[in-house]
């Protein structure tokens, strides 16, 4: 099969030098190739592939679980649909790919290759949505979106194709749709503590999605500082309802344009993964997104190959009904090579058998994450890996949540020390005054404000209770961060 | 939730009338909807995606059981890539969508929409690939793939975004190339058991792939006597491997091009399972692809309403472990409108649950496939349920085995009368000459050779002893058939 290459030299050093560190893991694990000669579009090979389509699986069962229904639309766009929402075309318009020729003529009509799916969805629903009764409508898909980002392309990051999933609900009323916001949050709060990624809700004062009524996006703080956008959840209020005319009936026969809202995740996931849990041997991964959670390495020779190897066999065929597990038996490689290897792939655990566990009917289990080595019992084997597996995925949420520093901050010069040298998330008084906010961004070269914490009102006072740029009385705390 | 329409009118008849009848129930039942404005895309809301999953989840078991890695490769080709190989590009360039501009402006080099992906796979093969310790590489994607075609698009049978999945496999010789083929058709065989469409496969002699150096095809025969290709399997021998130069180092060092084989099955799944099964109350769906496969429909009056509904979902919880079921309580609808609904989705089974079941603490399970009705005890029902369902599973795949009719002919005029009256697959002698099968064509306005069938040397004797258009000694014996 293909191989994995884990390079005997080892890697970067994740402290001193993330950004290097990063790009160096994600290629030296298999979770991405970047060699595909299209800028921005990445070749995801099986380990990576694996690890975002257990993202999704997660997801998915959440979005189900939620009565959300998975459908599918296709990719291109015709023009005129793209169009209809005057506001929504304007903030995609440079990034759209068109799709201009067949064969080898010219189009009728030139296509986009959606770079978000309203347009597409909302033209169906308005032949979907007749009355109050076919409400709400909880539709999503599994796919890739496609923008042309003039930015700095970065793998998993900033991508010209994004791997995603998009949400989109529609409703009777305004009240029905704040309401959905709610599930929304509450969705991708579960799927973030599922994976491991700790998550802070803003209500966004930037940014929000083109054609939306407002926006509720969670964040984390990468380990360098900066702070990652790792989705959104919109209220696009009637907007696209009036422009694609999606009208229900009321009971009393009246018509009125939907509310809607949208939601969405990407493989950022992924990224934030390996960013928040790597070290200088590699990846580190949850269980629950591991492809392969637990690694059974053979520790023999000539003569006790034989018994190790049926040993080993054994404990995997305990384990293999309720994890993910593999013994790796493979002659050509030594079995320090296959630490290194399963280590740089970021296993969970790894169990060692030589033939002292094979004789004494036991097992030496090796925590990727602390790098402690237990010896146990075989009898009752599964349970006690399970509890391992378990007690690893809460360990590194809880680890993870503690890289997520915010620092109360009451004036500029200690704002810019921090956005300029540790970053996170940094809380501040804000007058409101757009003027104050961009004198913030300009003065402290790149800190923006994200927002308010959503599904929290926090009062402005003490350190935080006068605008940090002006001094006036803060109308609102806000968090500014230096953001990817 | 979206609404399922069945409406009370019925349908058309599918015998008399197969090709609406076909069109009709895709639509009624929610299988796809053709109505996106762009001709040969179709959207699939959540029913008909459901069992589109279903199949690509039984493949993608099939597939991962026999070693082959899931990946994702982008479906933009830059266009030096997609004319690497002159044959390939010569074979899809009238069919290949273009996407030329990204935002305001033309790209730098315009790329295809993939039309099939073995130009982006075997560019990443090329630096995968380095030893013979790295072969065999199987990998696959489920993705869509984009074909501008020219003739009459059929909805899930002629498309033009082709929802797939394809499997492509690197060797070091051609025996174990040629070896991967028959392992390709086993699990296609596979497959299209497990969602009951039987199928022959044939060693095709013309259409085979672009590239290609040999195919081996499955077909299918509809209820109108047309025959469908569900898939390929193709030996690509070293043609692609010398474009795109994927090699590998022998032990001794010295280097060769790779051996390749790719093989594809598509949205044509869905296509078949509607055709073969569906009656004129609507689908029939095998119980692993049904996304419902069991419905429990509870039958009461104002004083009984309490009593069967929780009974109603007593049972439910008692068949959820093992099946998908759902129990359809919804006021507004009456038990006729339902059992008619749930004949058009398909499901496999229907239990009725009304006063006299909740008090004797039994079930009446009606099967979809031939209306039988029969009351069985609460105690155990998990297992009589099973057993019904496994044993529809069976039922069909053997009665669709029925209507895959073969008829040996000797004479061109008996020959003319099949293709145009009862169709399927006919058995004839043939010489190898090409004009004789050209004559065949079209003298029976449209019946085809396929090829001969795989894995059976058939020995030309009796009736199909000579070449049935010139009469000379027959090299052959090949099924003609009037394909889509």
């Amino acid at each position: 099969m293909v191989k994995i290459v884990a390079e005997e030299e080892g890697i970067q050093n994740k402290k001193s030098n993330f950004s290097e560190w990063f790009h160096e893991v994600i290629e030296k694990a298999g979770i991405i190739d970047q060699r595909y000669p299209l800028q921005g579009f990445l070749v995801y090979p099986w380990y990576g592939f694996a690890i975002h389509e257990s993202c999704m699986r997660i997801l998915e069962g959440l979005l189900d679980r939620t009565g959300h229904k998975k459908c599918y639309f296709p990719p291109l766009i015709p023009e005129r649909l793209i169009k209809k929402e005057a506001e929504h075309i304007h903030g995609f318009e440079d990034e759209v790919f068109w799709v201009t020729q067949a064969g080898k003529n010219p189009m009728e009509e030139r296509c986009a290759l959606r770079p978000t799916s309203e347009t597409v969805m909302y033209e169906m629903l308005k032949l979907w949505i007749r009355s109050h009764r076919d409400l709400p409508v909880k539709i999503y898909q599994s796919t890739s979106v496609f923008r042309y980002e003039t930015k700095h392309t970065r793998p998993l990051i900033r991508d010209r194709e994004i791997l995603w999933n998009e949400a989109h609900t529609s409703h009777a009323t305004a009240g029905k749709a704040a309401k959905q916001i709610e599930e929304g949050v509450a969705i991708y709060q579960e799927l973030f503590d599922k994976i491991a990624v700790p998550v802070k809700f803003f209500d966004v004062m930037v940014g929000v999605f083109a054609g939306a009524a407002g926006a509720v996006e969670p964040y984390t703080v990468f380990p360098d500082g900066r702070v990652v956008e790792m989705g959104s959840v919109n209220n696009l209020g009637q907007r696209f309802s009036k422009a694609f005319d999606v009208k229900f009936a009321r009971e009393d026969g009246s018509e009125e344009h939907v509310y809607q809202t949208c939601y969405g995740v990407s493989e950022r996931m992924t990224a934030a993964i390996v960013a928040l849990h790597g070290d200088d041997k590699g990846l580190v991964l949850p269980p629950s997104v591991a492809p392969t959670q637990v690694v059974i390495v053979p520790i023999y020779n000539n003569k006790t190959k034989k018994a190790v190897i049926s040993y080993a066999q054994n404990v995997c065929k305990k384990l293999c009904c309720c994890m993910r597990v593999e013994v790796d038996a493979h002659e050509e490689c030594t079995p320090g090579w296959k630490f290194n290897h399963y280590e740089m792939l970021g296993v969970p655990l790894r169990v060692e058998i030589g033939p002292k566990e094979a004789k004494g009917k036991s097992v030496t289990i090796v925590s990727r994450i602390d790098g402690k080595k237990e010896t146990v019992k075989l009898a009752g084997v599964e349970k006690t890996v399970c509890k391992k597996l378990d007690d690893a995925q809460k360990v590194m949420l809880e680890h993870a949540k503690k890289t997520q520093q915010t620092n109360d901050v009451g004036g500029m010069s200690e704002l810019k020390n921090i956005i300029g040298t540790k970053g996170g998330f940094v809380r501040v008084g804000w007058c409101g005054g757009k003027e104050c906010a961009d004198w913030i961004k300009s003065e402290t070269k790149g800190g923006e404000i994200i927002g308010t914490l959503h599904g929290k009102s926090e009062k402005p006072a003490g350190k935080v209770g006068k605008c940090i740029y002006c001094g006036k009385k803060a109308e609102h705390v806000v968090y500014v961060a230096n953001m990817y």
